[in-house]
């Protein structure tokens, strides 16, 4: 059986665990307590991921982590959600980098700075940041606009990638899609009505904490 | 023959631009003029890039974008510097998520704002875009302490990606590797021997600025 280690407020932890729900695997969680600094500890660094990061797959033989990775090697191994054609899977490739390097990478740490930092956000970063996501979430609204799914006609692991930090409660990112994103929404739409889908804090372990800021 | 669309200051064009020279393909340069709003141009990101970013390579058949996209599409069809087996492709495919989302991705806006930004840089941006960096370096430093390569013991796409913007002067992000993290130096001097090197400035078009701030 595979084994995540994630916890509830991780975005990251979410795209391969909806994903693992959507190839309905079977999956056990390994709680990371990040909140209270696990994934600072030299100890844990070194054992489970040199990175300091969640996720962190087990799945008996391997160790794998970055979600980006995980994802590829999940749909792989199940031949499901990877793109049909290797012109699908490049383009696949290309929109989980988009989404690592923009895209939700962005949005995670602006949300984590305006809903769970150890003090109040510096309102010259939160702009900055907020110009990011704000530039890389226009150029999806764009390409979702005369598309169902990131790529083809389908969902595929970029989706699942790109999806799961927006699948949180609006109030915590202080992004509300259905009003200034609607092909967005639209989209988030159709991910919640893949079969297997519950929302991030119904399925990760840990706590789930009300935005401080 | 392929075609790279590339600008001089760009680490993300260098990472491929370098990997073409290590695999001895020929390829011709078309400047994209970035540094006076080219990418974010309508009309070029609808026919060039909806990403808005350098680089992009044309083979012929195929338009490719995101560095590591393109990396991962070269290596395999020139069957060389993608990992030698599952393990280890997997395990590039992590480093090349690693830099995307966190160690090239940083530094490159880090640089940008110091060197290239329209005005000088704010004092808060730089000093927790600094700490972002730092943090990331110090995960591959340690990383590189018992290696001489990011996976196995020969250069791969992640080596690529990993050290192109880290080749550009030091004056430009204010890192000297040299003092400050020896064993990313160390590593830099080995990618600097593979046949092929040149620097970013004898390889890509587009003037040389020096540092405005």
């Amino acid at each position: 059986m595979y084994r995540l280690h994630c916890f509830s407020q991780s975005g990251n932890s979410f795209k391969v665990a909806f994903f693992l729900r959507a190839l309905h695997q079977p999956w056990e969680a390994v709680f990371v307590d990040f909140m209270h600094g696990l994934t600072r500890d030299g100890s844990w660094r070194e054992q489970t991921n040199e990175m300091g990061e969640a996720p962190v797959l087990d799945d008996g033989s391997r160790r794998l982590t970055q979600s980006g990775a995980i994802l590829t090697y999940l749909a792989r191994k199940h031949g499901a959600y990877g793109g049909r054609t290797e012109d699908e899977q490049l383009e696949v490739l290309r929109w989980l980098l988009f989404d690592n390097h923009k895209f939700t990478s962005y949005l995670a740490t602006y949300r984590f700075l305006k809903a769970f930092g150890a003090k109040p956000p510096e309102p010259v970063i939160i702009a900055w940041l907020k110009g990011r996501v704000d530039a890389a979430f226009a150029i999806v609204e764009k390409h979702l606009a005369a598309r169902r799914f990131i790529v083809g006609d389908a969902p595929t692991i970029a989706d699942f990638s790109m999806c799961a930090y927006l699948l949180y409660p609006p109030e915590e990112s202080g992004y509300d899609f259905t009003r200034s994103h609607p092909n967005i929404a639209a989209w988030l739409a159709r991910m919640r009505e893949v079969d297997g889908y519950a929302s991030p804090y119904e399925v990760l372990p840990g706590e789930r904490i009300l935005p401080k800021w």
